[in-house]
């Protein structure tokens, strides 16, 4: 099958599937949920054909040891697999919501209502169990998916394809060709061209990634780039509160784009604020890299240059910074960070209402460590990807950042000829 | 001033404009309606001095009539202006609305709270009264603009630009900067490389407008593309109100993007319901182009080339085609259309139901006529353009489509290393 074929069946397969109901999508679910329990040594085994070829890859320094972690399946995370389908199915369905409903004229009703974007393309790396994750999240919102893994999961992604491809087979009215499978980057660097089928990219990687893909293709992408996120410590900032939330956002997972980068701490406070928190973080294992006036407060601090404030270094490494008072954070913020996920500790509560209302980025923190921006935590449900994109949707995106709304008109032989001055007015009158 | 400097300080206004009261906005669009109002005879003659290089390039063959129609401003469209500009102020502001909120734990409340994009860039051709009128849509929603009209209006445009920047000086708090004015085309080549400052890109004009700038950046595109609408009478169409929705989506204004292109009869009722409509549409100067069938129909009728399918006429030219029930006529659609507004006409209540849930476009209407796809007739008061994007904003763009969300979380130190098995768990109650 021609690259351009898959797409296009992907595309049919999206516009039967929108109108496909819940309960057959919730059906389609729980098959695939089984189809992978049934096929759980089968899928072990093509991963393990996997590993092989990666052992082989670290040993000759091809592969790095963390990556060849992430793309080991074992029978907690196979059942974590089946257990992640079936909580999807559980989840409301976004689409057939009506948004809002007005009466346009006499007996002319018009809808807003959400609906399945179409054809999503999802590239990722490495974790294997990415394929039933999204393709579940794909399904439950009514839109069909081609998937592209690394091609180091290349047999454990192929085997998870084909027993959710012959599961959905078992559901009467589910269209085939919803949930495709790439092999290779000359296929998706071909599939980005077809912007008449497919409807929105979604890299799940590096940033160097997601720039290469928003240059390649017309198409909408969304992504996440950086995760350069700020804790500032305000004059009147607690001092528990401010341990509490610095220790979390660096330390709970520094890998993670939502741990903190960099610590902003007022110069009225610094003195009496840093040097515990500093103690702390260096006992914990971060190495610090402070600005001179930090260095001061905290005589064994390493300098920072000035790349440092524009690095994410998801380590356990942190830059700290002495600045004067709430401008002064929030200009380094806009001009550093990477509008993903602020914090601010203060217990002023105006200079935090100031904070929030000011800092642009996904996640405006009061006194609450920069961990929190997670769709499991914001009671998503399911999480497709953190957005740095400042349109369709931010921050961490659940199934209704799949969906996007139609508008439904139902009428008796309405024309607009018949509106305007001197002649029918609009009532425009709001039903819900 | 560089490019990257208006860029950079387009940022800072809006980072600024984020915060300013509904109140102060407001102030500042009826100070914008003064000053253009107070400035009248200016923008008129900068108008006639363009008016008067169009008349030259018409006269030499440069410039087509349209164009230098579209051109001309007078005391009427004035007006108009400076009333549209009071209009948008009356509008409810969309930023600052809590979409939800939820109890995460004890004390740690989260709220989606809708708020701006931040920087637009928006790129039109001819009309200059698009300067004030994005202008105020930009303003009201907190966003900053970088507008950039046709060479053909600059002197308006400037005139226009001139008048907003010092009735917005006037207004305490406003940032300045907020909109700004970009006059060739290699500025706007260059503005669309900063995706650090710009987050959204609006071109208003053609299909090949509209494709160059989404293939010239990595900035998402709001834009439309083609209006290839069709109108399907099916077997049970009322005769008399499928004669009324084909008049008024062929005639009403044939170069509207929302106008029919296409008729669609179902070949059950084609010999009773299209020769009358056939006559009326002749009667009214429509040129019917028709596929074998209709012909057999409509015997006078041209032939139809493969082409006609796909073509957006934008005058008085219409495709006709005779199809084999619903199916067919949704799979017609899905080929040939642009998924922008599609209507049917038909008494089964069960056959309109399944064309709203199966139609992939941003309108699907049933008994109503194509022509009231706009955001004036759906309500939402004004329109920044019509979206043919599966993203972010679909079909009618007013108001909220130039807001986007944040998520801000308020607690009292709270760290995410806290929750987990064995550990706290997460309440998700939520609030509103």
């Amino acid at each position: 099958m021609t690259i351009e074929a898959m797409a296009r069946g992907a595309k049919d397969a999206a516009r039967r599937l929108a109108a496909v109901p819940t309960a057959t999508k919730d059906a389609a679910l729980e098959a695939m949920a089984r189809g992978i329990e049934a096929r759980r040594r089968e899928i072990l085994s093509a991963n393990a054909r996997d590993l092989a070829r990666a052992d082989a890859d670290v040993a000759a320094g091809r592969m790095t040891k963390p990556l060849r972690k992430r793309l080991a399946l074992d029978d907690r995370k196979m059942q974590g697999v089946v257990d992640g389908i079936r909580d999807v199915a559980r989840l409301e369905d976004p689409t057939g919501r009506i948004e809002y409903e007005i009466e346009v004229d006499d007996g002319l009703i018009l809808r807003r209502v959400r609906c399945p974007i179409g054809v999503l393309a999802v590239i990722f790396e490495a974790r294997p169990e990415v394929v039933p994750q999204i393709a579940s999240l794909a399904l439950k919102s009514g839109n069909a998916a081609i998937l592209k893994g690394g091609s180091e999961a290349a047999e454990s992604n192929r085997a998870f394809h084909a027993a959710i491809v012959d599961a959905l087979a078992q559901v009467p009215e589910f269209p085939a060709g919803a949930i495709q499978l790439l092999e290779t980057r000359e296929e998706i660097r071909e599939i980005l061209a077809f912007d008449a089928w497919i409807d929105l990219v979604i890299p799940r990687g590096s940033k160097a990634l997601v720039r290469s893909i928003q240059e390649a293709t017309r198409i909408p992408v969304l992504g996440h780039t950086d995760g350069i996120c700020h804790v500032y410590l305000a004059a009147s900032a607690d001092p528990a509160k401010a341990m509490k939330v610095v220790l979390d956002a660096k330390l709970d997972y520094p890998a993670a784009c939502n741990a903190m980068e960099t610590l902003l701490v007022d110069s009225a406070c610094a003195a009496r604020i840093l040097p515990p928190i500093a103690k702390a973080l260096a006992d914990a294992g971060v190495e610090l890299r402070g600005c001179p006036r930090a260095r001061a407060v905290v005589p064994p601090m390493a300098p920072a240059s000035d790349a440092d404030w524009d690095t994410e270094y998801l380590d356990l490494i942190l830059s700290v910074r002495v600045v004067d008072g709430l401008d002064d954070a929030i200009d380094h913020i806009h001009r550093h960070g990477s509008a993903h996920t602020e914090a601010i500790v203060t217990e002023d509560p105006a200079e935090g209402e100031a904070f929030l209302a000011r800092v642009d980025a996904s996640g405006v923190y009061w006194n609450v460590s920069t961990r929190f921006a997670d769709g499991y935590r914001y009671g998503l449900g399911a999480e497709v990807g953190i957005s740095t994109n400042k349109t369709h949707a931010r921050g961490p995106v659940g199934l209704e950042g799949l969906t996007i709304y139609k508008y439904v008109l139902r009428g008796a032989g309405h024309a607009a000829g018949d509106f305007g001055p001197g002649k029918r007015r609009f009532l425009h009158r709001r039903i819900r």
